[in-house]
């Protein structure tokens, strides 16, 4: 070679090593396996757009964060950046074919050209589901439920998921003829815990024109907290005489009273009127998802209603609500709870390559545990068996077969169990029970 | 709105609609166990890399087809246009982390600005496997193992795994004197069976200078045909006096030998001197494999064995071996074989949503099947009946659930099985063991 490159990756953009990969790609499989089970399915759409479908959807942020070009058909393009946008193109493409309602999940990548710091890529992996076509609060319970059950499936330990309703503040700034001036409102109550409710009074009186009355009241609901009951009653109250507050509560109340009927146990879930998630976008509920061991890293799973996904490409009423797992946040969070083996093995099983004459027997002990279901994986070498089993050792194998002239003569082989360093010699060539029993035990989690 | 933007994909990019979308998820589900089963780990890299990293990897045709453009920080990147360069940049960069033998697999899409023809796309998806580090004759055989096993599980009709060696043809090119002569011949043979072997032999004169007897011999060899044993005596034959070839033909024993051995039927591979995939790129084996139902389409499952992976990035020697599924042009060939079955429904039953005041009951009623491990999916809103089985009949539902407030008084619902248009009453409060055995039925495979 005259010159070498650097295989060195882009700034912001990582590598997935199979001991990182493996988890990843199991944490997609839950996601699949629940967002299917309640009926969601799957779509996928082009990493490539137009410029001018992606381009002023999001904010002034997202916008200068696309990456984008021209391509060599003289075509502004750009990758897309969230996978929201291209679901309402798609639902304004696709309507008359979908119909309606429309369950979609989708995960895929996104690309952001964000500023690179500790934990936040340039390329990362969304995963989101939505239900298109409908205002029922049936559909919202159901996104609470999947989220649910998402956690639950992940084993991630114990999770809240917060949850609000865009009706209720607005009800609030509407009985208080504030409702044009929620921006300056909700940054001011923003910074509540920061610098107390004095000086967000200041804030608001000075930005928004808030009276003394009017910020006492917001203040009242601001920190209204407790379990969802309670929560329920002091809402009700303060909103009783403003109808799109008291829609907003009736709401609230039909997704607590459902997700107790399901079973839901209130130390899952909570009230927060203090959460505003998407200000410009979400109309209806909000929901955030906060790790209990780590809250620190913010929400991991987040959604809520909107009333129009695909204004900008159809005249389709087209209402709906969803919620967006971030996967390369949660698996930052398994990593930094330990939550996570450091397997970098496929299959649990390794045949080692003892006697270079006997490939096609360990080729056939291989094949019978694959039969049954056992990943097996053969050494393509006839190294020292040292050298293999360190292999194993490494890389987190949890049994090792190892068949020389000896076993091989009696139609055997051994089993090793490479957590306990035990070993049993089982017979295989006439049936593969003995040795499916033989390695079943060493596959299930570590006993303590 | 003032103007509504067209919710078009850019030209030589497709959506993926459920119908499309459940089978390739699926196919990528087997193509994930299958490797797995065989100890492929999975690794992910960034879509975009360095240009420097990308270009003048593949052919000149690649290089014109990468999607290039400057980043915001003034970096050329392109897009990837395949799995095996970013392999040989990962190869080199985590070479010591990794170890030897490291076998991975990658499924991922590819970006390639081709001129859009019927049935090839800008955007692909492929599915790579390869295992790095070892010359050893265990990785050919367990490839076509791999090949082998997964076709079978995608469960696609009959296939032949075609199977050649680079060191036969190299072996008797050398034999001639031809060796530095393989581009024009190669050019030459390729035409063999449109334009027949007199016209073969008079290019190959010009083009290379083979004489009439190297012609001769050339001709025989490229038209050895029959079982694998009779192929490999002819082979051993022409190549008696040739080292390179007979270690060629050795490596295609062996290969046959263990598939055989592991129970490969004959019919299932076929060694096959013409194929010469890879040209410039492939040291030893070689393999493709075509469908017997739909051999237009190509190969759909190709690879091979090379001496170097990453010289390019790095000093260390990697020589290697791997294939890539086509999942794209599998699915197109499962489309045109009708393998395919039209639904479009994530989870297998509708629990209706038929009295307003029983949504909590509906969705215990779904909470059980899914506990069970069947997906159920509640529709959104208490539309009519006659609605809702529509969508049901719509979107290949295979049962619905129904109870109206007479079943709902009895502590029952109907379980309709959406095909054989029968119902069955079944309790479901006290116990679901009754539900969810009237449901199991309804969930198997059409009979017919």
């Amino acid at each position: 070679m005259n010159q070498r490159i650097e295989p060195r990756t882009l700034q912001g953009f990582r590598d997935y090593l199979p001991e990182t990969m493996m988890p990843r790609e199991k944490l997609m499989e839950t996601a699949r396996r629940v967002y299917r089970s309640f009926g969601f399915c799957p779509i996928d759409t082009p990493a490539l757009e137009l410029l001018e479908v992606l381009a002023g959807k999001g904010s002034e942020e997202t916008d200068r964060q696309i990456y984008r070009f021209e391509d060599n058909g003289g075509r502004q393009v750009g990758l897309r950046f969230d996978l929201t946008v291209p679901l309402a193109r798609f639902a304004a493409a696709h309507a008359n074919e979908l119909g309606l309602p429309f369950k979609r999940y989708h995960i895929a990548p996104v690309w952001r050209g964000e500023r690179p710091q500790a934990g936040r890529f340039r390329e990362f992996m969304q995963c989101d589901f939505d239900t298109i076509g409908t205002e029922s609060v049936a559909a919202d319970i159901e996104t609470a439920l999947v989220i649910h059950e998402l956690l639950t499936a992940i084993n991630v330990g114990e999770f809240s998921l917060r949850i609000n309703n865009r009706q209720v503040l607005n009800g609030l700034l509407d009985k208080l003829h504030l409702a044009d001036k929620s921006v300056p409102i909700l940054r001011a109550l923003d910074k509540l815990e920061k610098v107390g409710g004095d000086e967000v009074a200041k804030e608001m009186a000075q930005t928004a024109a808030v009276s003394d009355q009017q910020a006492r009241e917001i203040l009242q609901f601001a920190t209204i907290k407790g379990p969802a009951d309670s929560v329920l009653s002091q809402l009700d109250q303060l909103l009783a005489t403003n109808p799109l507050g008291q829609a907003g509560v009736t709401r609230l109340a039909e997704l607590v009273a459902a997700l107790k009927s399901c079973g839901i146990s209130e130390t899952r879930f909570q009230l927060d009127v203090s959460i505003a998630r998407g200000l410009d976008y979400y109309t209806g509920v909000i929901f955030e998802t906060v790790l209990r061991d780590l809250p620190s890293i913010g929400s991991i799973c987040s959604g809520g209603r909107y009333d129009n996904l695909a204004e900008l490409y159809t005249k389709q009423h087209l209402p709906g609500i969803g919620a967006s797992l971030g996967l390369d946040r949660l698996l930052a969070a398994m990593e930094t709870l330990k939550l996570i083996e450091p397997i970098r093995a496929a299959a649990p099983v390794l045949v080692t390559y003892f006697d270079k004459q006997a490939l096609h027997d360990y080729l056939k002990i291989a094949a019978i545990l694959r039969a049954a279901g056992i990943g097996a994986e053969v050494y393509p070498d006839p190294k020292k068996l040292g050298a293999q089993l360190k292999y194993a050792d490494q890389r987190g194998f949890r049994a090792a077969i190892i068949a020389g002239s000896d076993e091989r003569a009696r139609g055997t082989c051994q089993v090793k169990d490479l957590r306990a360093q035990t070993s049993v010699e089982v017979s295989w060539r006439e049936s593969g029970e003995a040795l499916i029993e033989a390695v079943r035990p060493t596959l299930s989690a570590p006993s303590q």
